[in-house]
C-alpha cells in the first residue's frame, strides 16, 4: 500500500533524536539545510530519473548522462546556484560524468599548476564550459608510475611550440574520464624535452576537438576504451584512449608555475616551491575519504533497511518470522561496516582540517609537516576505499537473492565504486608508501627529531614496546585510554618488528621489497589507528541532541572492537594483549550489537538520503520491497513481448524435434 | 605482432613438467582429453563467440543465448556426443543458460523425487528436450526458510486433481533459472493441503506454457525478473516469476517417490527413505566446488599471466621495469589464491568419492554418515564460494586499472560468480548448520558415540586440547603432521570453547543465536582444516611427471600457511601457538612465495584453458596484452561516431553557451 510507513515501528524504537544526528552526520546544520534542499530538487526532477539505468545499452546510457549534465547546468545557472549548492547538485545526481573530470580535475590541475597569466585565459572558458576539460596522465603501459610515462613534448625553438607525440602503442593515453566523446581540452601530461634533454613528466593544455563540430584536431586520434564493470555504473563515463601524431601546441600551453621553458628553449625553476601540489593531493584525497563514506553508508542504509523487512525462520505459532537484522550474524557483518560508515565520515571531516593546516602552513613556507600529511592522507585513502568496496559487497550479500538485482542499487553502486580503489594511487602501492614513512619515522627515533601529527604516538616508544592491556572485565573496552594504548601499541610495534627484520638486510632496498608484505600490515595497522583516534577525538567534542552522543559512542566501540577482533592476531603476537582480554573484547561487541540493534533503522535515517539518491527498492524508505520488486520486474525489456524473441527461430524448432542439420 | 609468445621466456622456467600436471588438474588423462577435445571445439566455432557479450542489450544478449543453447544441443546430437561429453561442451560454451537448470535441476528433481512410472512418463520428453524444466522453489518472501514457502497445492478430490495457487503477493515464485522465457514445465515447489490439512512442501511437475505457442496456459502469470549484476553474466538467464490463479494438474503430477496421495485424497509416506534427498545434495554440492576451483582457476590465471606481462617501476639504467608478479605484495595477494584453486580443485575431487560411498551406504539403508556428509559438504560449499568470489575480486584489483575494463574478463567473472555464495543455500545459514553439527559432536563426546569422517579428529580431544605446536624453525612448518596438528588443535579448541560457552545458557536455543558469529568461526576453522587435510592426503600419493609433486608440495604449503597467516588469532588466542611460532610459519612462506614465482605461468597454463573460455585479453595465452587491448577499444558502440549521439542535442548548445531556458 502507497503511503504506509512498513518501517515506522522500527523508528519509534530509536533512543535518540535523529535529526539532531541528521546534523552531526552531514557536519553542520547549514550543510544539512543546504544537501536536503538540493537533494529534494534533484529527486523531484523526472530529468534526473535514474531507474532504467541499468537497462541502457551504452549509446543510450551515454547520451542521456550528456543530456542529464548539461540540464544539470542549465539548472545551477538559472537557480544560481552557489559552488557549494552546485557540487551538491552534481553529487545528488549521482551518475559519473565528463563534468566530475572538468570541475575535479582539469580545472584545478590549471589551478594548482598553471601561471597566473594561464589562469585568466583558461579559468574563466573552462568556469562557464566554453571549453570542456580531462586529465590526461595515465597510459596504456603506465599508471602507478607515473614517472615512466612516454608521451613526449619536445620543444620545437624554430616556431616556438611543443610537437606532442605519442611514439609507442603503450604511449597511447588510456583512462582518461570525459576524454573519450566529449572533452575539448586536455590537460596532458608528457615528457618534457629541450634541446634533446629529458626533464621528466610535465602538464600540459591540449586542445583535442575542434570547437565548431568536434571532430578530433588533426594528428590526434581519440576514442573511447569500452565497456567497464557493471550495468550503468561507470558506463555513462567516456573514459577515453588518446594518441598524438606530432600535435604541435603554443609554448604558452605547458603549465608553467613551477617550472617554465623561455623562448630559447632554456628549462627553468620558478621560485615557487615544487611541493605545493601536495597540498592539492590532500585535497583530493579528503574528497575521496567522505566518498568512501558516502558510499558505504548507501549501502548500508539499503541492507540494513531491508534486514528489517525481510523475515525468514523462527515463527512460533503461525506467528510472524524473525526479522534477519534480528540474527547476531547479520548483526556482525552489517552494524561494524554501519560504524565504519560513521568512523570515515568523522575521518574525513578531519582531513578537511588537515588540508587547511596543511594549505596555512605551505603559504608560510613551512614544509615540515607534508611528509607526515602526505603518508596519512595515501594510508586513509587506501584503508577507506578498501573498506568501502568490500562492504558494499558484503551489504549486498546480507540482502540474500535480492541483493543480486540490479533494482536493489547493490550491483551498481559497488561496480561503479570498486575503481577507486585503484585511481588516485592503486590501494596497495599507497600502503607501500605509508610503510616506508613508517620506517623512516622509526629509523629517526631517537635522533632528537620528534614524530608529529598522526605518528606523534612513536615518540612514547619505550613505553608502548613495554606496556601491556590492563583490560580485566568486557567493560574495561569501553575505556578511550584503554582502547587507543592497544592500537598504539599494536602500530608501533608492528612497525618497530618491521624496522628489526629490514636492519637484517645489507641492502636495505632489497629487505624493503623482500619484507613488503608485512610492510603493508604495519601500515594498515597504522591507519586503523588514526580512524580509531579521530572517532574518539570526536566523541570529546560537545555533541548536542538527546541520545546522540550515546549513539555514537556505541558505534565507536563496535568500530574498533570489531577492528581489535579481526586483527586479534596482530594483538597477540605482539603480546600487548593475552587471549583473555581478546575473548572479553569480543563479549563486549556483542553486547554493543544489542545496543544498536533498535537504533539501526534511526542511524541509516540519519544519513537523510532520499529513495531517489539510493537507487534501491530494498532501501525504500517505506519499506514496501515486495509490491515494488514485482513491479519493477514487469519493465525489463524481456517482458515487452511474452513470448521471446528467439522462440520462432530457434526454441520452437527444438521442441518440436524439426532442429535442421545445418547451423542455426 | 601476432604468432609472437610473449610468455616463453616465463614458460621456461618451469622446473616441472606442464603436461603431468594437466592430468593432475584434469583429474585423469581421460578428463584431459575430453576437456581439451571440446574446449577447442568449442573456441574454434565461430557460433560459440561471446567477445561481444558485455556490450549486447539485454534483449539481444538472451535472444543470442537462445541460439547457443540449441545450436550447442544441435551439436551434441550430430557428433554424437557422451553425456561426458555434452556436460563438458556445455561448460565449456560458458554462458549460463535455460539448459542449465534442464539438465541440472528440473532432471535430477525427477530422477530423485519421481516414481519409476513419472520418471517413465516424464523423462524421455526431457532428456529429447521436447519439454524444458525449471526448478521453481524460492519465492518472493521465503528463500533460506524453504518450509515457509506460501504456493497451495489443494486437492480436489471430486475431480482427482490438485489445485495450484498463489495466495499472496510474496508466495510468487521469484528466481527460478529458465523460468522467466524459456521453460515449457517446471517443478513447482508448495504446501500439500488434503482435506484441510497441510502436509508441509512437496514438489509437483507442472506445465507452464503451451507447447503449441509457447503462451502461457489459463490462470499462469509468468515472467522475467529484471537485469542483475553485471555486463552478460547472469543476464543470460531468465530468472523468472511466477504466479499461479487456481491451476489444476492431475494428481499423478505430483513427485510422489517418498510420500503421495491416493485417489481418496489419503496423504502417505512410501518406504523409501527420506534420507535418500540427501544424496543428491551432496551431488549438487560437489559439483559447486568443482566450479569454485574452475571460476577461482580462470580468475588466477588471467591475473597470473597479466602480472607477468605488466611492468611498472624499478627500471634500471633505462632497462625494462620491473614486472609487477616480481613484487613481494602482488606475490602474498595472487599465490595464496593460485594455491587455493588446485586446494578446492582436489577437495572437489574428494567429494566425488563421498558422493559414491554415501550412495553406496543409502542403497545398503545405512543412514550413520549423512549427518557428517551433510555438514561437510554444506562447510565447503560455503568455504570455496566465499573465498572464489572475493578471490576473483582480488585478481580483477591485482590487474590494476585494466582489471576494471569488461575485455579483461574479470567485471564478468565475478558478476557471474558471486551468487554462488546465495544460491544452493546462503552461506552463513550453511556454516550455522556446520556449527550446529560441531556442536552436537563436542557434546556426544565421551558418551561412546565415536566421531566419523572429517570430525574423527574430535576423537583426539584430550590431546588436542593440551598439544602444543613444536616448531622450532621456519622448515618444520613444511613438516605435514605439525601442520595438521596445528589445524585440528584450532578447530577442536574453538568448538570446545563454543561448546562452554553455550552451556552457560538457560536456554540452548538462545545461546546459540547469541554466540552464532563466534560459531560460525569455528565452523569456518573445521571447514579449512578439511580443506588442508584433503590437499596433503593428496600429497601422500603416488603423482607422476617431472617436478609436479614437488610443486603441489610448495603450494600445498602456501595453501595452509597463508591460512595459518591470516587467522593467527585463532592458532595464538588457543594458545596451541606462540608468536614466535606464528612469525615463523610467515617467514615460511615467504620462502614459498620465492618458489613459486618461476613456476607461476607454468602452473596457471596446466588449467589448459582456450583463450576462448579465459574470455580475457589480460590472461591471452600469448601476452599479446597491449594491441588486443586497443583493438579491442574500438569495437565499443560509442566509437561508431567520431561524434558522438547528444553532440547536437545538448552539448553544442552547451559549448556556444546557447542552452534555451526551457526543459532539455
Ligand atoms: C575508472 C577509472 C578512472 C580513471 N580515470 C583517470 C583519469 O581521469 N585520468 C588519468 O590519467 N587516469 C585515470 N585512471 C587511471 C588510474 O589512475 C590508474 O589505473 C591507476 O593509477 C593505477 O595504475 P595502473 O592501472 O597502471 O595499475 P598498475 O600499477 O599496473 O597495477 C597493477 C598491479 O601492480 C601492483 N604494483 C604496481 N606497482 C607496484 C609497486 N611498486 N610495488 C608493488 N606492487 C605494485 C599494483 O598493486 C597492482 O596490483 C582511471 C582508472 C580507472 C579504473
Ligand atoms: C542467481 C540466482 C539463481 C537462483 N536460481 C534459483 C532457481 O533456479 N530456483 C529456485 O527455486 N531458487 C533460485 N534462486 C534463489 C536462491 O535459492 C535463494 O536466493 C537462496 O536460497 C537464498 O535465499 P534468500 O534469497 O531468501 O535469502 P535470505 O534468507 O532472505 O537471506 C537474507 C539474509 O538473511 C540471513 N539469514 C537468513 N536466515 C537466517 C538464519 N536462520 N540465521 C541467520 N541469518 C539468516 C542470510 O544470511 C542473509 O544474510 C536463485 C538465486 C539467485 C541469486
Amino acid at each position: 500500500m502507497e503511503g504506509v510507513d512498513y518501517l515506522a515501528g522500527e523508528r519509534k524504537k530509536a533512543e535518540f533524536d535523529v535529526e539532531s544526528m541528521k546534523i552531526v552526520w552531514a557536519g553542520s546544520r547549514h550543510v544539512l539545510e543546504v544537501s536536503d534542499r538540493i537533494s529534494k530538487l534533484v529527486a523531484d526532477d523526472p530529468a534526473f530519473r535514474k531507474d532504467d539505468r541499468t537497462m541502457l545499452s551504452r549509446k543510450e546510457l551515454f547520451k542521456n548522462t550528456i543530456r542529464k549534465a548539461v540540464y544539470a547546468w542549465k539548472r545551477i545557472v538559472e537557480l544560481h546556484l552557489s559552488e557549494e549548492e552546485a557540487s551538491r547538485l552534481r553529487f545528488y545526481v549521482d551518475e559519473p560524468a565528463f563534468t566530475d573530470l572538468h570541475w575535479g580535475m582539469f580545472v584545478p590541475a590549471i589551478k594548482g599548476q598553471g601561471t597566473d597569466e594561464q589562469q585568466q585565459k583558461w579559468l574563466p572558458l573552462a568556469y562557464k564550459m566554453q571549453i570542456i576539460g580531462c586529465y590526461a596522465q595515465t597510459e596504456l603501459g603506465h599508471g602507478s608510475n607515473v614517472q615512466g610515462l612516454e608521451t613526449t613534448a619536445t620543444f620545437d625553438p624554430r616556431t616556438d611550440e611543443f610537437v606532442i607525440n605519442s611514439p609507442t602503442l603503450t604511449s597511447s593515453k588510456w583512462w582518461p574520464g570525459g576524454l573519450g566523446k566529449v572533452s575539448t581540452h586536455a590537460v596532458v601530461y608528457a615528457r618534457l624535452i629541450t634541446d634533446g634533454k629529458d626533464h621528466g613528466v610535465h602538464g600540459f593544455i591540449v586542445q583535442l576537438r575542434s570547437l565548431e563540430d568536434h571532430t578530433p584536431l588533426p594528428g590526434i586520434t581519440v576514442g573511447d576504451i569500452g565497456m567497464k564493470f557493471g550495468n550503468g555504473a561507470y558506463n555513462t563515463m567516456d573514459n577515453g584512449l588518446l594518441r598524438f601524431d606530432h600535435v604541435r601546441i603554443p609554448r604558452n600551453q605547458m603549465l608553467m608555475r613551477v617550472s617554465q621553458v623561455t623562448r630559447e628553449g632554456k628549462y627553468k625553476q620558478s621560485d615557487v616551491p615544487r611541493q605545493l601540489v601536495y597540498g592539492t593531493m590532500v585535497y583530493v584525497r579528503q574528497t575521496i575519504v567522505v566518498d568512501a563514506s558516502s558510499a558505504l553508508s548507501k549501502a548500508v542504509c539499503i541492507a540494513t533497511r531491508y534486514s528489517a523487512v525481510r523475515r525468514q525462520f523462527g515463527s512460533q505459532n503461525g506467528g510472524p518470522e524473525t526479522q534477519v537484522i534480528d540474527y547476531k550474524t547479520q548483526q556482525s557483518r552489517l552494524f561494524p561496516l554501519l560504524a565504519s560508515a560513521y568512523a570515515f565520515r568523522f575521518v574525513g571531516e578531519w582531513l578537511k582540517w588537515l588540508y587547511t593546516d596543511v594549505t596555512q602552513r605551505l603559504q608560510a613556507n613551512d614544509f615540515s609537516t607534508l611528509p607526515e600529511a602526505h603518508a596519512c592522507t595515501a594510508g586513509l585513502k587506501s584503508l577507506t576505499t578498501s573498506a568501502t568496496a568490500d562492504g558494499i559487497e558484503e551489504c549486498r550479500k546480507l540482502c540474500g537473492g535480492h541483493g543480486y538485482l540490479c533494482s536493489s542499487g547493490l550491483p551498481e553502486l559497488f561496480a561503479v565504486y570498486v575503481p577507486a580503489c585503484t585511481y588516485e594511487g592503486d590501494n596497495t602501492v599507497l600502503l607501500l608508501q605509508v610503510a616506508r614513512f613508517l620506517m623512516k619515522t622509526v629509523s629517526q627515533l631517537g635522533t632528537g627529531k620528534q614524530p608529529v601529527g598522526t605518528v606523534a604516538y612513536m615518540g612514547r616508544i619505550e613505553h608502548l614496546m613495554q606496556c601491556s592491556s590492563n583490560v580485566q572485565k568486557a567493560e574495561d573496552w569501553l575505556k578511550p585510554n584503554q582502547v587507543m594504548e592497544a592500537f598504539e601499541a599494536r602500530a608501533a610495534r608492528m612497525s618497530v618488528s618491521c624496522a628489526r627484520n629490514l636492519s637484517k638486510y645489507a641492502n636495505p632496498e632489497e629487505g624493503f621489497a623482500e619484507l613488503s608484505a608485512d610492510l603493508v600490515e604495519a601500515a594498515v595497522a597504522h591507519c586503523q589507528l588514526i580512524v580509531v583516534s579521530k572517532f574518539i577525538d570526536k566523541l570529546q567534542q560537545d555533541i548536542p541532541g538527546e541520545g546522540v552522543k550515546r549513539q555514537l559512542e556505541v558505534l565507536c566501540g563496535v568500530y574498533y572492537l570489531y577492528l581489535l577482533h579481526k586483527h586479534q592476531g596482530d594483538f597477540l603476537a605482539t603480546r600487548y594483549l593475552n587471549p583473555k582480554q581478546a575473548a572479553l573484547a569480543n563479549d563486549q561487541l556483542r553486547a554493543l550489537y544489542t545496543q544498536v540493534r533498535p537504533n539501526a533503522i534511526a542511524l541509516v535515517d540519519a544519513f537523510n538520503y532520499t529513495d531517489h539518491f539510493l537507487g534501491s527498492i530494498l532501501g525504500r524508505y517505506d519499506g514496501n520491497v515486495y509490491p515494488k520488486l514485482y513491479e519493477a520486474a514487469w519493465k525489463d525489456p524481456l517482458n515487452e513481448t511474452v513470448v521471446p524473441d528467439g522462440y520462432h527461430e530457434y526454441l520452437r524448432p527444438l521442441l518440436k524435434q524439426q532442429l535442421p542439420s545445418a547451423r542455426l
